[in-house]
């Protein structure tokens, strides 16, 4: 049976940012805990060139915000990219989370041979919604989710597969 | 409109996979490049408890191979892991390509709503085909090759963005 681009995309994408927001939790617990300075987790980076921590999570909702709000043919909403804590992190996920649930699957679910011409750091593009969704949004959100998560790992945050995903049927 | 899930998972991942022999044809040049003995990436890591890079790879091949099996009701491949090369694990992805081209799209596609009856390390669950490939397959999947790209790079192999996602249009 056919399924909808929301269904297989946005509707997963909001599960995975509540599992940010609780991978957080364990991160800040662990700096209490073990007396660390926070910003030494938060600004961690696995390589000089590479995205901190903080600037990971930042990617993960301005990905899929930006480009759910392309594909929707709604306004994204500007941040500043200011967040200092893990606290105004988890409040920056909590938003991208409400844009999406803001966002009427219809609008979504329309656009799967609607072609999108893009201007993107690598260039301008032309892509169908499902092309962009799909293969580009999707992966492109879990690549910084699980570069974060990689990052605690390496600086001996307690996390496990059932951190990152706990249940795919909520 | 609506769209499939073979258009939308297998679809998509397949084209991963070919990103993913792409970036270890990258590694093997660097090892090359550099003198570094190959068994030295091969079995880096990023924590004493999480898997090397080999081990990556390999799960995420058999991540998209077991539940696309199990999903469209067709026998799994069995692999032993037993690859200790780039050359042999790139022929391993090559073997996960061959397996999700060989599924008739239709097996998949008609599983939306089926409820699956799961063993898996976490225990036992029950989830529809759709929860099970976008909520679990998709982002195990992309779990595993974003923490191999990210093993490459925390050891210094020269990648970027546009060889984790070159051109999702393909």
């Amino acid at each position: 049976m056919p399924i909808s681009m929301f269904d297989a995309g946005p509707a997963r994408l909001i599960v995975s940012l509540r599992n940010l927001i609780a991978i957080l939790d364990k991160a800040a617990a662990h700096v209490a805990e073990n007396k660390i300075d926070p910003s030494v987790l938060l600004g961690a980076r696995l390589y000089p060139d590479m995205f901190p921590f903080t600037r990971q999570v930042q990617q993960a909702c301005s990905t899929v915000e930006t480009a759910l709000a392309r594909i929707a043919g709604v306004e994204a909403v500007k941040h500043d990219n200011a967040e200092v804590s893990f606290d105004e992190l988890k409040a920056r996920i909590g938003k991208a989370i409400a844009f999406l649930e803001g966002i009427p699957p219809a609008a979504i679910n329309e656009t799967a041979d609607k072609e999108f011409a893009l201007k993107l750091p690598r260039g301008d593009v032309r892509w169908t919604g499902l092309q962009y969704l799909f293969g580009f949004v999707v992966p492109n959100f879990y690549f910084h989710m699980t570069t974060a998560y990689d990052i605690l790992r390496h600086n001996g945050v307690r996390l496990g597969k059932l951190d990152f995903i706990p249940n795919p049927a909520a």
